[in-house]
């Protein structure tokens, strides 16, 4: 190897502390540039863009025609035979009138075919959220004992997530719901689907007096206490309905064409279930039935907002859990679809959106609503266009709402629960699970604490540790982090860890360390003592072959992003450490934030000239070189 | 540029999920290998080592002569000349009787001696510490109202925060102090000097009637509104000694040879206002003074010990915060000093030293101690050698406690709140926060807040807000990290940032880019926007120039460290996104773990053979190639 040609080491374009500043807070809160548009515009297209951005509405409402609203829709129609049986029984998911179930299926979606830029998301109530919202509610208020007041809560928490969302999205805070990682998700989507699927044995049992609880060995506790209030003719009826269902679910499932089949499943399973009660009503006396509902559309409900003191807390609480999983919904469902229809979706934006939707729906008698991801999948798959079918879905609830109310007197709570045990069976994604023990044990051990921690603990108790193990996880990829020994790949200037290329050869008389992280203050102690004793291991080594004596060590500085006051001490009191020890220590290809902090703290002086090198090549080159020149 | 040879990416040697486990675990727990010495050894030597491993008094006391003797003696007796004055003020902070500060210096000094491994350090109770445990304890109980509770719970709390210190370094938890940064302990250590200075106008000023709260709006009105206390024999002596301490203080620190004079000066002030106040005691009846102290060696006190549930939630805090504040400042005092004399401590094996050495405290009447640094400074300075330095320290103490008790009746308050405004001024460290702001400007924020959450919220806030700034500093760094453009400097294989080379040129067709972190479900939204950002700027710039059309993204992976399941879905989606846009992706030198998670994730195939090479260089040349082959 020829020595080669030296190049510098440069610090980056100097920059103010403001022009920093500036630069951390657009990369923070704008990494998308959303005002890119505007640039060299002329003011009548900058009106436009902007008309575009608020109200997304104004993009496709221009090029809309006929052929987009036939298959809006049959889109729409669909979703609405699915958003009509799941809305009741979400709503008493979360035990709230079934009614308030169809109120949310009708304000919610129309506001966001306004705002919302996704064109495949439909819209309302949801499994987890309701769940959660249940559980969290009834913790402070019975719903039995205080139906009034319990409702009151759900609207002022509804409010809360409104305003949480919106907030986020306007203080562009969106990168929090990250924090929400698919795996921990993964654990708790299906710790929440075990749990769901299980209280629905109440309704599919016929169990009158059951528990109110949400982990798993009260429920389990209460189904067999209550064993003398099963009731046989409920049992045998509501298990093939779940049968049936769950058949027509695998239908779709395999065979994409045949969608509609899992898509009309539940409508009809209502349908049937119904005139069968209604039919035989005098044979089937121990079959609980919703009864009768008021017709008439969403009644007012911002005087119900209650803001007193005593309950403010656990509304607060309940709004910003439900807000936080209702998002991550919502805009995981857009994005997949966005991506599978190759455009974009502007999280923000989304979520001032499903926000504002939000506080429009506590104002008239909705819960918290958000994009669903088994009823988006069945309107991409009838072929939504877009988000017209949610304005078709919601006036067909109207429809229902106004005229169609009767009908359900005779619905069975069985069929309302075997349609939710339908829908959050899908939630359990075993599938993932073990791709995640396959490709990362840890994201395994997060998804499945969340899992444990819903189904054992408590709903906001399994998200946490979700939240929890993930930074966990960071912190501790951080707090210990790689490092290696590196080897020259022969004939090149190429070096690479000696543990996995077996062409990279050791440089005699140096060591070459490669460090795989930023040096901070949770790292920078471990990492002196572990340099420290690669070189102990390095020098045993060296004694035990009778190689040659170590002389230099170099420090691959390529993945160390960053360095903090702790890191730049650490650097300064290793340089003295290998001094004594008469060893000379250089750094290779630190980058521009590492550079400018080793410039900032008087560190670079202190390696001098022959201390920092552009690349590991010239710096073996050139040290190479100076001891030839001074033996 | 001719095409170079190309050079396969490997996988990193397979291993089992056990073996990986095994790793991972000793890295985390075991850094330093701390049985490396046991390796190839002899039955004999084994037990030597470990016996020097548990008691490092074994490895000098063998070896120690006179000349090591005489210089400990000196030393020793110099630091108790500082010990005993300070122990009875720091006591004081901590609402205790004054004798148990000197009760501190004898049995925990001696332990030490015996199992600790830093030869400087001086043992005895510190002034963090003494504030921390007096505003706690004096929380839950007050030390005026139930004295006698009041110590029992002191002696609780340092029975825990030894069991809590002992316990981290049996189990290798060490490495949890690392969490309290260097920035975040400059800002904490000032904001409670602050507040301790503050405290002592009491003294000073000779008020009786002073809140006992800790944050500084309370003890500033404290201080006015109590205007009629001030007694003017108190604050002209008062000020007088401080100004004397200060003085010394100030020729020590600037002429290293004079050092005695500021270690002597506490004794000194204390012999002389004691003196004076004896000899004038008619003549100044205002000064309030320490008032009888029995003769005696430390009593057991383990009996004291009060674990009953009332009070067992406060010991346990005040147990654990004091026991994390004593052991960050006497690690950090022994690594300091280890450091310049270029020996080893082994911070595991110091906190079962430190741990050990308070639950011995607990049950000899002692409070909670540790490494002081202002006496560790002092010993070295004075020549102390080894342990045995602590040891004489002891002995002085005993001989204070047996014989010289009765002299400090008429020792003022007064001289003992100058001696703490002396010692605590110097945790002030305002030129670490400059240096802070200058090269590190969120490790300065870092500071600045536990600063002023010390000063204004508690001392617990405080050192909470600083843990969690540094932990968001990490996870800022990680959410959003650092992205850019990377082109060739002519004639080399190097490939750098555009920003911060000016030799470096773009690559016509491609576009490279560098990212610098781990590609995480935290940041992996971010990346892939980002991403697709900067292709968009790429397109805009080569469209305003006529550049030739963009048809490669090369991915430098080499600072990427690690990626999970969600930047692995990430990956995909972008390849996906690309493809559409018929733009090849392709990632230069992933290291070990991301190519590991690409293989187990089948992603490495959908890259193809074409997608993955070691460097950028050797990509854009063979990718070139490749296009000239099939235009």
């Amino acid at each position: 190897m020829t020595p080669t040609e030296l190049h510098d080491v440069c610090l980056p374009p100097e920059k103010t502390t403001f022009q920093k500043l500036r630069r951390k807070l657009s990369e923070i809160f704008f990494p998308d540039d959303p005002l890119h548009r505007f640039k060299n515009q002329t003011r009548v297209n900058k009106i436009m863009f902007a008309l575009h951005f608020v109200f997304p509405v104004f993009q496709w409402a221009p090029s809309y025609n006929f052929g987009l609203l036939r298959s809006d829709v049959v889109s729409g129609l669909t979703i609405a035979s699915l958003a009509i049986p799941q809305g009741i029984s979400y709503a008493k998911l979360a035990n709230l009138p079934p009614v308030i179930g169809l109120y949310s299926s009708f304000v919610p979606p129309l506001i966001y075919a306004v705002l919302g830029s996704s064109k495949h998301l439909a819209v309302g109530p949801v499994s987890i959220t309701s769940l959660v919202m249940g559980t969290m509610l009834n913790d402070a208020v019975s719903y039995t004992l205080h139906p009034v007041l319990y409702l009151r809560l759900a609207f002022t928490a509804t409010f809360f997530a409104g305003l949480f969302q919106a907030s986020l999205g306007f203080l562009r805070l969106g990168f929090l719901i990250d924090f929400l990682s698919k795996a921990t998700l993964v654990g708790f989507m299906a710790g929440a689907a075990v749990i769901v699927s299980l209280q629905q044995l109440k309704g599919l049992l016929g169990i009158v007096n059951f528990t109110s609880k949400m982990q798993i060995i009260p429920v389990l506790k209460s189904v067999v206490d209550q064993r003398d209030e099963w009731s046989w003719h409920t049992i045998v009826m509501g298990f093939s309905f779940l049968a049936c269902l769950l058949t027509t679910r695998q239908i779709g499932m395999r065979k994409p064409k045949l969608f509609w089949v899992s898509a009309a499943a539940p409508l009809a399973s209502v349908i049937v279930s119904t005139s069968l009660v209604a039919l035989f009503e005098s044979n089937l006396p121990n079959i609980a039935t919703i009864g009768q509902l008021d017709k008439g559309l969403n009644p007012p409900s911002s005087n119900m907002l209650y803001f007193h003191e005593e309950f403010l807390a656990v509304a607060v609480k309940t709004g910003i859990v439900t807000g936080l999983l209702s998002l991550t919904e919502g805009i995981a469902v857009g994005r997949t679809f966005a991506a599978l229809k190759n455009y974009q979706v502007d999280g923000n934006k989304e979520m001032i959106a499903i926000g504002l939707m939000n506080i429009a729906g506590s104002c008239s008698s909705c819960y918290v609503t958000t994009g669903s991801f088994s009823r988006s999948a069945v309107n991409e798959n009838a072929g939504g266009q877009t988000a017209m079918s949610n304005i078709v879905m919601a006036l067909t609830v109207v429809v229902t709402l106004l005229f169609l109310m009767p009908l359900f007197k005779y619905t069975p709570d069985l069929i309302l629960a075997a349609i939710i045990v339908t829908a959050v069976i899908g939630l359990i994604d075993y599938q993932s699970a073990l791709s995640l023990w396959k490709v990362d044990k840890l994201d395994f051990v997060a998804c499945l604490s969340s899992f444990l921690g819903v189904l054992f603990v408590s709903v906001p108790v399994g998200l946490a540790m979700a939240v929890g193990i993930s930074i966990l996880k960071i912190l501790l990829n951080v707090t210990r982090p790689n490092t290696g020994i590196l080897g020259n790949i022969s004939g090149t200037q190429i070096y690479q860890d000696l543990d996995r290329y077996r062409d990279a050869q050791r440089v005699p008389s140096f060591v070459i360390l490669a460090i795989e992280a930023p040096i901070y203050f949770a790292n920078s102690t471990y990492l002196q003592e572990r340099i420290l004793r690669w070189l102990r291991e390095e020098e045993d080594r060296i004694a035990a072959n009778n190689d040659s004596m170590l002389k230099c060590v170099i420090i691959d500085m390529t993945a160390v992003t960053a360095i903090d006051t702790s890191g730049l001490a650490m650097m300064n009191e290793l340089r003295k450490i290998l001094e004594y020890r008469s060893l000379q220590l250089v750094l290779a290809n630190p980058t521009g934030s590492v550079m400018e902090k080793l410039h900032r703290s008087n560190s670079l002086e202190s390696f001098g000239s022959n201390g920092l090198y552009l690349t590991v090549g010239e710096a073996v080159a050139n040290i190479k070189l100076s001891w030839k020149a001074k033996p």
